[in-house]
This record gives C-alpha cells, structure tokens and sequence, in this order.
C-alpha cells in the first residue's frame, strides 16, 4: 500500500540540498528524479530553485517531462515563465505538451511572441491549435479557465457510445475526470447533459437525447468572481463554456476556479503590502529592486507632500519640542488603525460583500469603530504624554490629536479601496499609501496646530 | 435551457434591497425566496446582511432549509456562527441538516457546548454520530476537513454492487461526486481502490478485489500544507483518509482543500493590515472596536518605546528643527521597504518555498535588494531635503541615515517572519509591529545621532 509516510520529507539531518547537488554534479539524472519526485512538490521546486540558473536549467532538461511540468506549474506565473523561456524550444514544447490545456495557453501566453511561436510550431498541430484558440481569452474569466477538450457528444449518438468513452484506454479520459458528457447539436451548442446515473440505468442503445437534461452554462467571458458564485451555488464539478453564439468551446473545472481565486488572493496580499507583479526570491535582483523602488519612489513622493506640513509648523515645533516625539507616534498610530480598516474592506470585496456604491454605509459604520477606539487610544496616549513630560494640555494635545485622526483614519480607510474601484484603479496598490499620506498629513496638522493654539500652556 | 444570462445580477436602477426590504415587511416567504436563490449567492448574502438583525432572523427562520444552508456555508466562519447560534434549536438543526459533514462538523464546534448539544439532540441520530467524530479532528487537519461519508465496499463485493450503488437513487451518491469506491478489509482499513474504467469493462460478477489498485490514503493529522501538495502531485479529486491504525475514517475532496486554503490566504491577509480573526462589518460594534483594539495597543507601546529615541536627543532636534521634518519620513519609508520584504517571506512561506531554517538565505538575498534600494531612495531623499532646506550636510545626514535603515529594514522584514515562526508565533500578526518599532528605533536613531555628529555643519 503506498502510503503517505513513505514520501520523503526533508527532515532536519538530511541533507536533500547536498545530496541534490551531488547528484547534479554528476548528471545522475536517475537519481535528480528519483529525489525530486519523492518530495512533497513545493519542497522539490524549493530546491531546484536554490539550484545555480546553470545547474536549475541542467536538471529541467534531464528528468522525465512530466516531473518538469509538475515542477513549471507549481511555481508562480512569471517563475514558470522564466523557467521555460531558458529551455531549448524542443524541450519546452515536451514539457508544455504534458501539461492541461488552459495552463498551456497560460504559460504560451506569458512568452514572448517569438518564442512562443517557436514551441507552438514543435509542439503536435491538434494541441497548438487549443492552445492559440486559448489564448484568445483574457486571464480570470471562464474562457482563460477553461480546458479545450469537452466530453461532447453529437444528438445522434447512444448510451454506449459514451460507456465505450469512459472505458476507453485514451489517456484524455483522464482529462474529463468528474465532468459529464455534454451532448451538442449540428452548431455546435450544447443541448444537454447525461448523469452517470442516467447512463448505468439505461440500456446501450439508448440514444442519449432521451435521458439527457438541460445543461447549465456559462459564458466564456464570465469573470473569476461570478465563476466563484456559481461553484459556491451549484456542487458540479464542472460547466460546459460557451461563446456568445451558444457555440460549446471548452470545460470549465470546479479547480481550476479554486487555484485562481487562491493565486488572486495571495498576489493581491503582496500588493497591500507595496510589492507589485508576484515577486519571488528566485528572481534577478534588478527585477526585485526595480519593482519594489517604483512603488516606493511614489510613496517617497506622498511622504514629502505630508511632511511639508511639519515643516510650516517649525516655529511652533521649536517652542515645544517635546512634540517632535510624539510626531511620528500619531502618524503611525493613525495609520495602523486606518490599515485595519482597508484590510476588512478588500476583504469584503474579495467576497463579495460590498460594493462601490456602499460607500456610505461603510463610511458610517467605520465612522463608529473610529470614533469608539479613537478615544481609547487618544486617553491612552494622552495620559502617557502627560506623564513623560510632565504637562497635562501636552497630554490634552496629542490625545485630542490622535483621537480626531484615528476617526478620520478608520474612516478614510474603509471607503478608500471602495473609491478607488470606482475609479478603476486597483484598490490593493494604491490604498495605503494614498491613506497614509492623507493621515499623516492630518496628523501632523492637528497635533501642530492645536499645539500651535494652546502654546501659552505648552511652554508655561 | 437554463443559461446563466437569466440568473438576476443586481444592476444599477433595480432596488434589490428594498425590495427586499418589502417582501420581509410583508413575510412574504415565496418572494424572499424566489429573490435570494435568484442571486448569486455572495450578493444574497450581502443582502441578508444588510437587513436589520431581527429580520435577518426572520429570513432565515422563513426560507427553505437548503437556500438558508447556502447562505451560512458562504458566509465567513465566525458570522456564520453568529447567524445559527440566533436560530432555534429546532430551525438550526434542520438548516445544518442540509450541510456536508465536514462543515456541519465546523459549525458545531464554533457553537458554545451548550447550544452544540441541543442542536446535535434535535439532528437525525446517525448525521449527530458522524458531526460528533469529525469533530474531534483540529481544523485544517485531513481530518477537520473531510467528509465523514465515504463509497467504500467489503471485499467480498462485486462490480455489480459498485454499479447498483453509482445508479441508484439515493441522496448520498452526491456526496460522492468524483470520488472513487473504496475496498475495506474486515479490519476497516482502504485495501483498494477501483476506477469506473475498471467497472465498465468488467463483468457485474466479477469481485472488485480482481480488478482493485492500491489506494493512496492520507493520514487524518496530515496539515493543510501536505494537503495541497498532495493534490498538486496527484490528480485525484479525492483521498481516503485513516487513522493511524489504517482504519478508513472519511472522504477528503480537492475542493474542501482548495476551500480551506483560500480562506487561510484571506485571513492570513487580513492579519498583516492588523486585523485578528474574521471581521466582517456586519459584526457588532463592540467586538469590532475591542478586536482591532488589542492589536493597537500592543503597537502603542512598541511605538512608544521608539519614541523614547527622540526624546533623548531633544538638544539635537532644537538646535536643527528642519530634522524633525524628515524623521517621519525616514521611518516610515524604512517601514515600507521591511513591509515589501516581509510579504515576499509571508508568500513564500506559504508557497513553502522557504522554511525558518533558511533564514540566512534570505537574509543574504533581501541584504542585496537593501543596499541597491538604500542607494537609490537615500539619494533621491538626500537631493530633496538639500533643496529643500538649503544645507547639503542636512542631505547628506537624512540620505545616508535613510539608505542605512533600507538596507537594516529589508534585511530584517526578511527574516522576520521566519524567527517568528521558529518560535511559534504567527508571523502574520507580528511581523509589521515588531518590523516597525526595529527600523522607527533605528531611523530616528541614525538620523540623530548623525545629526549629532556633523552639528557643527548643520547649523553653520
């Protein structure tokens, strides 16, 4: 029995990294196969990618075609793209061959024209045809989901017809796995679906129109969050997808919705986090660094328009400098809770559970978490304030400061994403710096300028 | 033909929620039915949210069972709970019915014991057994995920009984969609595994033993990680899963894996903007405001404590006030920066390309993006801040304070994640704070103590 135990798992002690390079030194291709297939395949792809580019595109060349397309296809878009662009044409196309349609067109999509066309042209005319038909549709709609082969029957054909199908030794079988067979007529449109129940308890020469029910479809221009419904609504495990003629041109998977929906969630996680493109540590430096220095070289930008507010206080700040400590803690605290707000707005979003038109009701209802921990806050700081220097219309200060700006955080903080959106602007990108600006810049502002009003009692 | 173009999408122009709003005024059941289960789900949901809680109860208790047990299962976790612990036992029981096993057995172990007991007392005796073991598995364990139901056969049965049971009519087979029939011994262990293929060209007589595979099974304490690895590798949509004594105990899909992981990618997400647990806005203010709370006030004090930097170099600041414009400004783009690092770590943690022992990997590599990024922003805010105030030593102190705290912020929000998860702490909800209070610490203290150093030029 092959158990789960048996796969290796690098334990601490063995040293699968050495044994790997060892083995790569020696072109011990057999062994290379033998250790990268017995790792569980994030753990395998971890260590071809800690692997010299030279010794990494050695190992893709050398193992059976099949490990190197589980390995291409574990790994993150713009990875897998790099991964194949360094193979010969005629290995990338063995490789790409191995894999399902709708991530072959993925990764021919991410090539370059040039080479794209190149393993197109070695790889077997049937499969370049789906994938050039593929590619035509965008990413994250049914169309760029979907796999080019059907399970499809024409009107005239018989219940065992389709058992002969199933029972088939064609490898493409494999391909259909939990779909049922659709039933299309003379244009091409699908006119029904046969259950397995319905194919068991009929005799073989029934003709399928008579136990086939209506097909529920789904436009090849759907998008990934209308795909993500229709799964949580219906427990198929997969939807015929048609054009908008009624044509039938592809299947769409209940997995390959899942996987989407997974790698759109983590890459829009690294953008609130200032990292834009699904960046890994595999990747050249230059490309790492130019990424993350065009997100910054904007926020540097922002943070200046912000600081300039400190800089026509400088008098003020002069008389009480005391208030230069306190700066930085407004800010930062206003920005923190003012993330927390964005974080459960893209989160809403992702689900689906507001809207930019619920601007409003957002606002409110941030408006009173605003208001409920501003005051926490601002006592808190306040007291501290006033401990550590000594003065209570400080403390008074910096805790009506903070407690005015966590409100306007909080609540800037929900609607931002939501008015970004509107714009057509992606909300993950540009949400926290556009809130941090706007409150720091407030914060600055009203410690500076409250201070400013009750200095007589600041420096008294 | 039932085409998605005739699921109601909410357009702008057609009141759904006041319509809504009517129907419920009116206990119009038929209407609030037929309009929820016309919606996509996520939108109903968003609808039923919306309406006050007293009529949300009222929804729920009105509609059939399966369209309220839809509209819980898409709702997240905890609000899901929160709309079933407001049932009567009687109603709660009959909507949970409705669940698969694995999420009745999630929904039961959020409820308080009390509330849990009397829902499990008012449910079909046998769901009652299957909810109460699934329930002692952890969560995003094989076992908290799985089904309890599985397609398994003594081995004594034949093809026959396979095909009589795939073409029957009872309820259960959807359960089993995709999955293939199990043999058991008479120890209850999975010995076998048949696929249709198998079945269809075999005679009804012959015994599943002659035409049997080993199964590959997964042990019920196997994590989410091993799950989504083991999916990867294989394409099955689903696994037997034992106990460690072999015994077949349940059913694990590839869709409840997919399911689990998107939603640990969310909450995961929501956890580095500083939000602990699922917060929806549809929660209560007080434990919005009290959640989001905790989290700050452990950040006060970080940042307090990197205040106290300031405050010991108040001489220095009064005697250059331009400093205190830039020193927001060098700490939270440090900040920027280490938070870019740390979300490159929190993907690759969960891609499992990087482990806490490959620590100093990452340092080295983050340690290069730093010192060309350092350059670059040191620079550019160098050239601004002699502008600016006119004193290119003002710019040398502020450009070589902030590529200094770069490359310190890259490097560390690197690292940090993986010395949080090394011991044992979630790397989600600590890496910003503790990030943070490290460069604010360091930049202010770069920036004044420099400062200190070149007084002499700065203010000359």
């Amino acid at each position: 029995m092959e158990n789960l135990q048996t796969v290796a798992k690098p334990e601490d002690g063995i040293d699968i990294t050495g044994q790997l390079q060892v083995a790569v030194e020696a072109k011990d291709v057999e062994t290379i196969s033998i250790m990268l297939d017995g790792l569980p395949l994030s753990d395998a792809l971890r260590e071809l990618l800690n692997l010299s580019v030279a010794d990494r595109d050695a190992v893709l060349s050398m193992i059976p075609p099949t490990l190197a397309a589980q390995l291409i296809e574990e790994a993150p878009q713009s990875t897998a793209t790099e991964l194949v662009e360094r193979l010969s044409t005629m290995r990338a196309a063995e490789i790409i061959e191995e894999m399902d349609s709708d991530i072959q067109a993925d990764m021919i999509g991410d090539l370059d024209h040039k080479d794209a066309e190149a393993i197109l042209a070695a790889m077997d005319a049937d499969d370049a045809a789906d994938v050039r038909r593929l590619s035509e549709y965008e990413d994250g709609t049914a169309g760029g989901l979907m796999a080019a082969e059907t399970f499809s029957f024409p009107e005239t054909a018989t219940v065992g017809a389709v058992l002969r199908g199933l029972a088939s030794e064609d490898d493409d079988f494999e391909r259909y796995r939990g779909q049922h067979p659709y039933i299309i007529d003379a244009d091409g449109k699908p006119v029904g679906v046969v259950s397995l129940r319905g194919l068991l308890t009929s005799k073989r020469s029934a003709p399928l129109t008579s136990i086939m029910v209506e097909p529920l479809v789904v436009r090849a221009d759907a998008p990934l969050d209308e795909l993500q419904d229709l799964f949580d609504k219906f427990p198929f495990l997969g939807l015929p997808v048609v054009e908008a003629d009624g044509r039938l041109v592809g299947a769409l998977s209940r997995s390959a919705v899942d996987t989407a929906a997974l790698e759109r969630a983590q890459v829009e996680g690294l953008r609130l986090q200032g990292i834009v493109g699904d960046e890994l540590r595999s990747m050249p430096l230059g490309i790492r660094s130019r990424r993350r220095l065009a997100w910054l070289s904007a926020n540097i930008v922002l943070n200046i328009i912000a600081a300039s507010v400190i800089s026509a206080y400088e008098d003020t700040l002069t008389a009480v400098i005391a208030i230069a400590v306190f700066l930085p803690m407004v800010s930062d605290m206003s920005g923190c809770s003012g993330n927390q707000a964005v974080g459960v707005t893209m989160r809403e979003l992702s689900l689906g559970l507001v809207r930019p038109r619920d601007a409003f009701r957002v606002w409110m209802k941030e408006a009173s978490v605003g208001v409920v921990n501003g005051i926490a806050l601002g006592i808190l700081i306040g007291i501290v304030a006033w401990i550590w220097k000594g003065n209570p219309w400080l403390g008074m200060v910096i805790g009506l400061a903070l407690a005015l700006n966590t409100v306007l955080a909080v609540s800037i903080g929900g609607v931002v994403p939501l008015a970004l959106k509107r714009i057509g602007q992606d909300p993950a990108v540009a949400s926290g710096p556009l809130l941090t600006t706007i409150t720091d810049m407030a914060g600055f502002f009203l410690v500076l300028s409250l201070a400013s009003m009750m200095m007589p009692l600041l420096v008294g």
